[in-house]
């Protein structure tokens, strides 16, 4: 293989560890916003919901994504197990493996919908056919040989295609769980079920930052150019702008610079600049960053006031930020970069409304899409496990027992006791 | 030097810095799967373990296993200091960095055994010996110009060098310090001394696994081909493969999806592929996988009902599925791989009983002279320190204010109170 | 571009990414390090001040430290914005974000000296004049077209211009911000405000060590004869040796081999490497790490004698260890490296007094010049927050609730009760 290809290969590779280094980031997200009763059943569903996944796309997931068939789904290529050299470009087994990382992105985003209430067996039911038929449908229509591709849609490294899909399946998993007991009280307002542990929340999204220069540096596919260092300095400045503007707003509006929101800032601005950030200008990802940090705000009092409870803000970070994100390429797009990367430019860079409406017919399509298909893959997994929720006893003592048969936290539970003793 | 060897250099060198994350991983899992009073004792001796780790394979250790000498031991190149570059392949700082980090895995493995009731001087001086004569030997025998390397024996990344070796020393261990207090009962039955955090343990599994490619697509030691590809996904299926197995066994026979097995089926899967992920089939290591998360689960019952206490499970998690991830390359390598690698193949690809037969006797020879040096060396600790074991005051009170003389979480112990006052 | 080219860009790149997840270390240190009642504002506020000095680094930081200006201080380049690629070296934007990483972390150390008392607002002006100024100017004087480059400072990878910087403006912080209640008796003793999470801080310890290769190794700039891995190896070398010398000597003297002290000599050992990774064999290496060792257990004593409130340790682990750092390569530089890296040998190589020289004026006038910048931008900071502290009050209940409304912990928190119920 030539030099270059090893490199692009190279590259890749290291951006799929990334990647699912960023499932680390996920533990700590969701058991650091959730309660202590539930923290060993959340942490650890991610380790075996990652292990069903992988197992699934490489079965028949990625056949359905890149296999060769018509607009709507691939139909080749199931059971993967090629490890032929390239002449150019990635071999099949580093691309398969970097695609299947992000498909196990978009479930565990998924799964932000049905914390601290979902049964176990729905986890696994719903692990299954998301990453057999959600997610894959979807890659395929942007990524793949389908319709969206043919329109032109620009998403460079997955704000519909992982997060507004992940956070689409979340939406239809908090609709038909309904609240968690207690969130919300009978005259309309809701209550703080506070995570428990704002360290794990805040080395999570640390966490999470880091692999995402995997996530979208890594969308490069190539090392070409080294114009991975540009796409990595916007996911860098889309970031650091979201958690200043989610803190400020939420300081001056509420008197507290509350932590959690601050943290989701940073995330939506990744999120956002997860489409844009190989097609726009440095200045225009900190306007990127900073609107996430603002939307992702609004959209959090929007589901509270909605009684749409969202444990873990799946919906507002990676679903309202996901769409902002994949608009905003419509406006800021440049005509410079999208002739480098290919692509068209966007609404202020004399590219009209060509793009920004392709934008939207994607994001529309692909959340309709994702919202339906899950939702009806919802009620199948809910007839064959009686039901998509725990009992209101389980519930209330927590998943970790009532699932796993012993605590997360065994020596900080009520009459557990702190065990000094043998 | 020529791109291609620069290329190579730079893989084996990020690849060394995942394999020294490993080690977050097992901060985290050590400490998660043992009690509070004893957290920050074990969290905090992987730092300094490893730091005599890496002193000790610099002065000694990397010189009796790659040293000039004869089939059983090297006897060169000690106190490496060389800086020269090389005109292919590695060169010997990256080589040796490599190295160096592997021999520190296997020493964290070994320590497996002498959780929460090991003395710290126990620690010292056990970690001086393992990194200077245990490792090394056994390296040596398999991956230097020892006789197991002439006899062809595969282990592509170290299910028996690393992973079996280390578990044997802490086989050892456990069986020289004994149970820890109340473990078991006087009727044979034993007590769960449940560990303390489960978050901790499902991240340290997960940073693990992402480790894990350093590991194993590093073991290619080149770029060539972009062959790591492979190897990683080989290595991600077995350890999804794991996972699932474990927790469907665990929920099938007891009625709960435990969490620590199903986490430790999650890690059998990733040391069992450790030593075929070069040599098989994807569907191999799905099967490989599937296998070592239900030989893990069994092991555990085996070990305690055996009466032997395996606190971080190192026995079943590295030394069992390390014994079957060894044999299983003998019955799963593939010829077009084995000629590929450098290799023979399997039972299942006509390669009859020779290969099998090598891997067979190197996991006897391995786990015997590991177990008996390991078991030696610990004697003539023991002889130094005046007993392997802190006292039973010690132990009921917990290593981090024995050894230590503070605890690890100081806000959380009995009669500290949570200090919200200054 | 050239395959060497993009291979510099690649391993740079990876490296940036290493050095940020650094960040995620500190996370873990300092929220381990300190109490209960402040820890989701200490992990909390380390993202956005990530955040606020990626954002000014890109405005003007970078600008002041590589823009064309003159021995003092870079004057062009503000708000970053090129893509284009190189013919040689680094493209802009690796270079640019490489860079950035550097200048987050000098303010990361900088924050040490704030820590359990400085208010929120403090935090947020401080973050962006630090960036803006007093880094930049530091970083243009030793690495850009500065006067101490003039001279030929030897600053391989920023033992002076990252981590004394950083810790001299914690010093001047936690100067004017007095000791935190309780600290100090009136009788001159000292009392220990231990932190309350010690696997937090070993594991932050181990990730700072992992992210360490990426500030070292990276700091080659390119993939010639990959000597990052001569690099890596004396940066662990020097970890290892710091770890276990200040474990020996804190276990010599106080009886008891304290965790925190043991951690802080790993650390230790990478802030004095820092300096002279790139210039010394690897027997120095280790006696660098190990004076580090030592020397940063004599500096915590001191400092506690002295009654300055230090209450992560950044003066005594950035800044002494940083100093000795920087001096110890005026005394180990070989000859031979030197020339191949580009510098003077140190005296115990025949270089005379001429680069210590030089070494000891650097730490002097880097020293002084980011002492007192920072004291007076706090000053300034000070007069538009209307004091740097929060109320006596506001301490006692925690920054977690005072500053941001909620509890980090708030399952752990008196009044609280462990959330069982819903």
């Amino acid at each position: 293989m030539p030099e270059i290809a090893l490199m692009d290969n190279l590259w890749i590779m290291i951006c799929a560890v990334l990647v699912l280094f960023m499932q680390g980031g996920f533990i700590l997200l969701e058991a650091g916003s959730t309660r202590m009763k539930n923290a060993g059943h959340i942490a650890g569903k991610t380790i075996f919901t990652v292990g069903i996944a992988s197992l699934v796309y490489w079965a028949v997931g990625w056949g359905f994504a890149y296999g060769e068939g018509n607009l709507f789904i691939g139909l080749s290529d199931f059971f993967y197990g090629d490890y032929s050299t390239a002449e150019e470009g990635l071999v099949g087994s580093v691309d398969f493996f970097f695609q299947m990382m992000f498909a196990a992105i978009a479930l565990t985003i998924a799964f932000g919908g049905f914390a601290e209430r979902a049964k176990l067996s729905v986890y696994i039911i719903f692990a299954v056919l998301f990453s057999a038929f959600v997610y894959p449908i979807v890659s395929h229509w942007i990524w793949g040989d389908g319709w969206l591709a043919e329109l032109g849609k620009q998403d460079f490294a997955g704000s519909t295609v992982v997060h507004l899909t992940g956070a689409m399946a979340a939406l239809a998993a908090t609709i038909l769980l309904k609240p968690r007991l207690g969130k919300f009280n009978k005259d309309g307002s809701s209550n703080d079920l506070a995570g428990h542990n704002q360290v794990y929340t805040a080395l999570g999204v640390m966490i999470l930052w880091v692999g995402w220069f995997g996530f979208n540096a890594g969308s490069t596919l190539e090392v070409a150019d080294a114009f991975f260092g540009y796409v990595a300095l916007n996911t860098q400045l889309a970031a650091g702008a979201g958690a200043v503007a989610a803190m400020f707003i939420v300081w001056a509006v509420s008197g507290k610079a509350d932590v959690p929101t601050m943290l989701n800032g940073a995330l939506a601005g990744l999120v956002a600049i997860t489409a844009s950030c190989a097609f726009v200008a440095p200045w225009a990802a900190v306007v990127i960053g900073l609107i996430a940090g603002l939307i992702v705000y609004a959209s959090m009092r929007f589901f509270d006031k909605a009684k749409i409870d969202d444990p873990i803000f799946a919906l507002s970070v990676h679903g309202v930020a996901g769409i902002w994100g994949t608009i905003s390429t419509g406006f800021f797009a440049t005509q410079e970069l999208a002739d480098m990367v290919g692509g068209r430019a966007g609404l202020f860079y004399g590219g009209g409304f060509t793009q920004l409406g392709v934008q939207i017919v994607s994001v529309v399509a692909c959340g309709l899409f994702a919202f339906v298909a899950s939702y009806i893959l919802l009620k199948v997994t809910g007839a064959i496990t009686g039901g998509l929720r725990v009992s209101e006893e389980e519930e209330i003592v927590g998943l970790d027992l009532s699932e796993h048969g012993s605590y997360g936290y065994p020596e900080n539970m009520p009459g557990q006791g702190t065990n000094t003793g043998a």
